[in-house]
């Protein structure tokens, strides 16, 4: 029995999330069919983190026990020939016994992309939130300073129900202009449900004006979702890189 | 009577080329329909080349005379309002009246590009051919090289039946590794039908080790189509800018 962890991007575009589910098009469940039939029984996959429909990762992190004869690189052959050309498998290594892709990653990082001009771009659509309506960047980079650090982030938190902590620690939140894209990275421990994609939607609306960076702090202080902006729709939210402690970052030399 | 020149960025994975086909969907089809409905009657448009299906454009070039009171911005906006997200204008300027999208090119420049490793790249599958096998990129670029020129590129001409003169003159043929992709770049005065497609799927021949630089002079000079390499599929292919002589260059601020 051995222990594999793999990379993995994906087009989130046609697909209901990372999660297995019934009768569903998921990214586990499409890695864990062909896993399966490789090695002739059900095999599990463990995901670093379950991105929702219609999102994107670049380097989402994977493990699973499997007994065989193949070697790591025969399992991402083996893989990438049957996935849908959407989902590539792009790493695959032995891991350490106890390894395990959510329970050991100590931080994510995801990028949310918005094409900010009013010329399609045609090539890039299914990966970037097209806005028009032009955005001052230097305002949402004060707004994003405000974020960092360890806060509770119930106020952006999609889960209305959530019991846990809603302690994080965002270590990094950027917001830069490249081009007619802006793009808003943010590097936390952990992240809440939709949380980035709220995150990204408050800053956006600093960006036009409708808050301002000083608006950020009294609505982390509130802990009101309400208070916070819009959550962005997934087209334009990756799944960058899973961080691991030992070294074991995924995604950097993608 | 306004003469208009647009320029325009496609994805042409769901498009039968260019070229206005009856009961098919085209770019020029797409265009011309949208125009028609903005002045109430039949708008013809004039590309500057004839893209196959399945070929994209960063930068193709059209013009159409239509008597309007909206400005070339207002005709951008509508066009990318009712064009599918596939298709963008991403210019519209005035033309001198006498000013002819394909007749007074001067050049064109196409782009191939090949994803050569073994691990998928899920976001650019739909814009590179992906090729496993290792390719020799070094004497793909010493081929090249030999191509440039003016010749009868009769031996690189899918029209078997072309009655025309087959000279053009090559100005540029470059071959570039960039990451995991490797890119040819081609400027000519003018290209003969599947030129591109037949130019790369040469060097991709030289670049497997299946034909030597030395090659590509007696194939020139056999002037027979068998004797070139392949048809390289439509999906690496873009047409990247088209050159006019007064500065007219499209594509390069792009």
């Amino acid at each position: 029995m051995h222990n594999f962890r793999i990379t993995i991007a994906y087009d989130g575009s046609r697909y209901h999330g990372w999660q297995r589910l019934k009768n569903e098009h998921t990214i586990q469940g499409k890695i864990e069919a062909v896993l399966s039939e490789m090695v002739g029984h059900q095999v599990e996959i463990h995901g670093a983190g379950r991105t929702d429909a219609g999102v994107h990762a670049r380097a989402q992190v994977a493990h699973f026990k499997i007994q065989t004869a193949y070697s790591p690189k025969e399992i991402a052959q083996y893989l990438n020939r049957y996935l849908p050309e959407d989902i590539a498998v792009t790493d695959c290594a032995y891991a350490e016994e106890r390894f395990h892709a959510r329970l050991n990653a100590t931080g994510k990082r995801y990028v949310y992309r918005i094409w900010n001009s009013d010329v399609p771009d045609v090539f890039a659509r299914k990966y970037l939130y097209r806005m028009e309506e032009p955005l001052d960047v230097e305002k949402m980079r004060q707004a994003a300073g405000e974020l960092i650090g360890r806060h509770d982030f119930r106020a952006f938190c999609g889960n209305k129900k959530m019991k846990k902590s809603t302690v994080r620690t965002l270590y990094r939140a950027e917001v830069e202009q490249i081009g007619a894209e802006v793009r808003m990275t943010f590097e936390a421990t952990g992240f809440l449900q939709n949380m980035v994609r709220i995150l990204a939607g408050t800053l956006m609306e600093v960006g036009l004006g409708k808050r301002t960076p000083d608006d950020v702090r009294p609505i982390l202080e509130s802990g009101m979702r309400a208070e916070a902006g819009i959550t962005m729709p997934p087209q334009g939210l990756i799944l960058d890189a899973v961080f691991y402690d030992n070294g074991q970052e995924r995604g950097e030399d993608a």
